[in-house]
Formats: structure tokens, sequence, C-alpha cells
């Protein structure tokens, strides 16, 4: 009987878990929507019963599973693995690791989702290489992972690499996390819908709304599909977008003479053909000529399972499985 | 006869040169002005006058002078020791490392200055304790240098710690980096000079223009003495510069989670009974809660002598004497 290892991806609005052999072939995988109105309780019973389900459809969860990996939006404390003062999932102080490892009977290695991410593109996206690596989320919110000399930074109590809280419109929108004009407040998937809700409430943006079959919460998916149709109010805040990720992947390079910067997260997958070229471009131009050689910036090809791939990278590395 | 070091602190504006022991004493230093518009080799040639003159009032140049460190502001390639395009010095592509060694007869090991800075207060500011430290200076320019785990991090080819070219207020004024707003722009020694500058040729700034002597070139000095005697427009200025300090350096410890951020360099020493408890308390109020745990936010207490230190520091860890 194989070695397996449980991963959790517990994200604001949706929960992704998955089994996966040693070699990093995930054998089956569930996703179900987070509904973090419920409450961390609730959440985490779910997340529980799922691993159990998933387990027992490809083997013994008792004998089996040798590993659990779980991660969490941040601010996450390292190692204790308490999600801290979260303002998507709205936990003021939750002992996550510690209440998951209750109900699984079963040790747990709880890490931030977009250390996990950053850790699963440099193992199974990069195979080790390239050693210095900033991966970035833009989905729902905007959250970095960072890896430097192949390991992961993360600060001294974990909360480093919370680049969705640079501000970088100093008067632009109040952020969820208290400051005003952070990139998360601007360019993530939530900021993308509420532009969206304004627009409507003007009585704009009827190219964008005529894209989303009557629903109630318009976004990124159907601004990119009516700019991508030519719709110059989809065309506008898709600019805006990549110019507030710019400047701040910009701020990031002057910073961290990365070799590699990698987004993901669904705007990001979603949106590839809308904003990397310029992306690359705005960056490019902006930073220090020193800091463009060699720098390479992408868009994952792990997809939506990125954290997934980090969780068995993490757990290969602690095992040494 | 005793091992001896030669450091130089190549500024924009001054340039700084000692000889120390191995112990890190500074037995000798001497400060002159760049002149940068005199071009490079003018420059380099009397820093290395200047070293073998000190060199000869405390030893003997050939056989005790077994280390020489240089630091220059960046960027500047590693370990080439290439400035590459350093708006402050208006070099473009100067091979500073090879140009220095050749008139010395000896090897130079090359640093940004920042980074010296950085290693300079890690190993005798604070006896390699915490072990992660971000520096800033904020001088004529503004630059960062970054202790991770007790080391320089210098990125993929010596460009990290550009934190002075982070935009913190995108319709800013343009900096010499090409890019507007830059943390530089608008805070540091020269920016200072910028604002004093365009009050004077408003008819303004009558508070602090009195305090400069006739002098043509009015800065931080006497906007920092005005701004004690409470004059109103030199507290407005202080309050900006502090304003966007903060900005930037909450960015940074949402991105780092550094144990300690050190500020030094000619406007922070000057400035620091103006400045000091105002930053802290911005930057305490604008980050995640993870990220204030155990936070020091300082100024150095090695004055102008900080970079000379790192000098000492990185001789000290290159030969192992």
């Amino acid at each position: 009987m194989q070695d397996l290892i449980a991963v959790v991806d517990l994200g604001a609005s949706k929960i992704l878990n998955g089994i996966a052999t040693a070699q990093g072939e995930i054998l089956v995988k569930e996703k179900f929507p987070t509904n973090p109105e419920n409450g961390p309780a609730d959440i985490i019973d779910r997340i529980a019963d799922s691993i159990r389900k998933l387990s027992s459809w490809c083997g013994d969860y008792e004998s089996q599973i040798v590993r659990v990996v779980a991660a969490t939006p941040g601010p996450l404390s390292y190692p204790e693995g308490v999600v801290v003062d979260s303002p998507n999932l709205a936990w003021a102080r939750v002992p996550f690791k510690d209440e998951l490892s209750k109900r699984l009977v079963k040790p747990v290695i709880v890490e931030k989702d977009t250390n996990l991410a950053a850790l699963g593109e440099y193992y199974f996206g990069r195979q080790g290489q390239p050693r210095s690596l900033l991966y970035i989320t833009v989905s729902t919110g905007i959250g970095g992972g960072i890896i430097l000399d192949g390991r992961i930074w993360r600060g001294h109590k974990g909360g480093a690499g919370e680049i969705g809280h640079m501000v970088v419109e100093p008067q632009g929108r109040a952020c969820n996390c208290g400051r005003r004009g952070c990139l998360e407040a601007l360019a993530s998937g939530a900021a993308i819908r509420h532009q969206v809700s304004e627009l409507r409430q003007q009585g704009k943006g009827i190219g964008i709304v005529a894209l989303g079959n009557a629903k109630k919460d318009i976004g990124a998916e159907e601004v990119g599909e009516a700019a991508r149709r030519g719709d110059a109010e989809a065309l506008t805040l898709v600019s805006r977008v990549v110019e507030y990720l710019g400047r701040a992947v910009a701020n990031l390079v002057n910073i961290f003479n990365p070799e590699i910067v990698v987004l993901g997260g669904g705007v990001a997958l979603g949106w590839q053909d809308l904003i990397l070229e310029r992306l690359n471009l705005d960056v490019k131009k902006e930073v220090f000529a020193i800091n463009t050689q060699d720098l390479k910036i992408e868009i994952t090809s792990l997809g939506e399972d990125i954290v997934l791939y980090g969780g068995i990278a993490a757990a290969l590395q602690k095992s040494g499985i």
C-alpha cells in the first residue's frame, strides 16, 4: 500500500481538497464553497469530512495518509498555524492547525496558501529553478509567496508576503485590512466585482452586465469577456487593473531582484491573454536595468491546483518520503 | 604588525574612507566631496590616493592592508562590481571594482553601500541579532539593505534593495530613475532641498530660509531646525516626509515581516527627534497585527560610519581574519 498525502486549499470563496501520491500525482480532488459566514467550526468540520471521504476513495485513511498539509489565507502565524486576522475569511484568531489536527486525528502542517503556491510553482512548475521566485495570486484577494535561495521566506512570525497590502494608490478605495489604496482593494477579484457593481449603480457597464446572464455577482469573467469583445468600459477596467499590478510588481522587482515573477489565481489565469504582455512591458520599463536581466513574468501552468502541488511539495520536504 | 582593512564609502555627495583593525576599530578616516561632475576616473583616482595616504598614517600600505572593501551607490552588479545606471552619481556603466583594484594594486570587494550599511548594523550595531533586518538610508537618495537569516539578500544580479524606487505617490514628482512618485523623489535629502527651493520660488519658506545663513542650498538641516522652532511650513514638510516613509516602511513590513527596521543616513540621523516616534505609530497602525509582533523601528547608533563598519564586517566575513 502506497503512502498518500492529503492536501487542503482553504480559500475565501472555495475549498479545494485532494489526495496525492508521493510522486506528485493528484489522485482525486473535490471543490466546494467556503461559505465563511458559517464560521470556522463548520468550515473545519466540512474540510475534515471531505478529506476522510476522498481518502476512502483511493485507499485507507488510517494507514495510508502519512501527511496532511493545509493552506489558509493569511495572515497565518507560523509554525503555530493560527489564522490571525484574515480580512477575507473574517477570522480573528482561529487555531486552525490544532482544530483540523483534532478532527483528523493526524498531525497537520499548515502554511499560508500563497507560500504553498510559491513552493508548488518552484518544485512542480519550475523543477527547483530559478532559485528566486515571487508568486502573486490575483484571486478574490491578492497575496504573495516569496522563494529566496529555494526556500519560503516567512518572516519573523509568518506574516511575510502580504503584497496585496502594498499601497499603490494612496487616495484609492479603503481596503479590508484598514489601509487605503492597497493593491488588493484595487486589482483583486473582489475589487473588480466592486467596480462592476459601481458601474451598474450608475446605469453603466451595459456591455459587461449583458454577459452576466442576469447574475447578481458579475466579476472578472464577464469583464474579461467584454474586454475581448472590445467593450470600452471593460477595457478601461482591465487596463486599470494591469496598471496597479504593474506598479506593485515593479516595486517588488526593485526590492527583490528576483529571477521570475509568477502570477496565479482566478483573475490572472482567466485574464492571461489580456494582461501578461502589457504587464511585462510596464514592469520592464519601470525598473532598473539591472533588475530586468533574465527577468521573467509569467502565469503559472499549474492552474487551480497550484496550492495542492505546494502542499505535496511541503509534505515531501518535511517527510523525506 | 597587525592586519588592517581599508574601507571606502563612495556616496553621491561625499566620500568617506577609513582604515580599521580586524577588531573593528576605525583608526583613521577622511571625508571629502565626491564632485560627481568630474567623472568616474577623477573620483576613483582621489579614492585611491586617499587610501594610500591614510594607510601611511597608521602602517605600511603594502604589507598591512590585507583587505579593501568599497561601497558604491546602487544599482551595482554583483559580484562584478560594475555601477550600472546610478541615478545619483550619473554613472552609466562604470567597472568600479576593476578600476579601483588596478589603482590600489590589491583585490577589492565592492558592495552596494546600503548592503554594507545593513551588514554593519547587523554585526556591529546588533551583534548578529535579530536575524532579519531591513536597513533604510535616508540621505541624498534613499536606498535599502536587506538582511535575511543573517545574510545580505542581493537578488539575481545584485539589484535588490532599491526601496527608494518604490512608488508611494503615483502622481508625485518625477524621479531620476524614470518613474514618478518614488519614495526617493519625495522623501530624500535631495527631495527636501527641492521642496525648499520650490517654496522660495513662491516667496515662501521664510522661516526655513532665515536659518540658512544666505546658503544657496538649503535642505533637511534648516528644515529640521525650523520645524523644531515651530515653523508651520517646515512642520508640514517634515510631516509629509514622515508620511511617505511610513507608507513605504509599512509596505516593506507587510512584505518581509522583519524583526527590525533601522534607518540611517543624514536625514534620518538629523531628524531622529522629529520622525522616529510618528514613524513607529504610523507603521504599526498600518500593517497586519502579526507583523507588528516584536517589530522595532529605530535609528542606527553607528551614525555616519555605518558603511565603514559594514566594510569591516564584509572583510572579516571574507577573510576569516
